[in-house]
């Protein structure tokens, strides 16, 4: 069975949805991912934190009418190992998800 | 988004493994839970009591040949919650799955 080919990093409710939502928009702002995914400023910046340490997503800072703006977005490593994640969910859950 | 949807006493990856299992054979004992998942028994044993700690699974003691048996199989509770958790991935993976 292949419960340990489920990428740890990714298999976590909160990761999954940032995920998603990268997929997705692209790239997102903190605020964005914050009401979109209804969780705490703590929460999400701890998941946020982990994804990236983990090279999941990165982080960019542009200037949006010259007010800084931080936005996260997908790796190219992040949508390999997305895609691999649902791959392996696939798997496992197989006729389940039918 | 519906990532607080997703049952976080199932949403763990050994126990996922464990609830696919016991769906597909109706019941197993230990030691075929331990070898289909290839996890250790201190992992196996904390995570079989986290489910049946939360009503999700319940334990069988019955006798093969005068031998004592162990075995675990889904409450009714744990089939109404896997089948839940199994909406709230469809619904948030969405398109992915396909």
């Amino acid at each position: 069975m292949v419960v340990g080919d489920l990428d740890p990093l990714l298999h976590e409710r909160v990761r999954l949805g940032i995920l998603v939502l990268l997929v997705q928009h692209g790239e997102l702002d903190f605020q964005s991912l914050k009401r979109l995914l209804g969780v705490t400023d703590g929460n999400l910046a701890q998941h946020l934190r982990a994804l990236e340490e983990g090279g999941g997503i990165e982080v960019q800072k542009t200037f949006l009418r010259r007010r800084p703006r931080t936005t996260y977005r997908l790796t190219p490593e992040g949508e390999q190992r997305f895609a691999a994640y649902i791959r392996s969910l696939r798997t496992l859950l197989g006729s389940f998800l039918e």
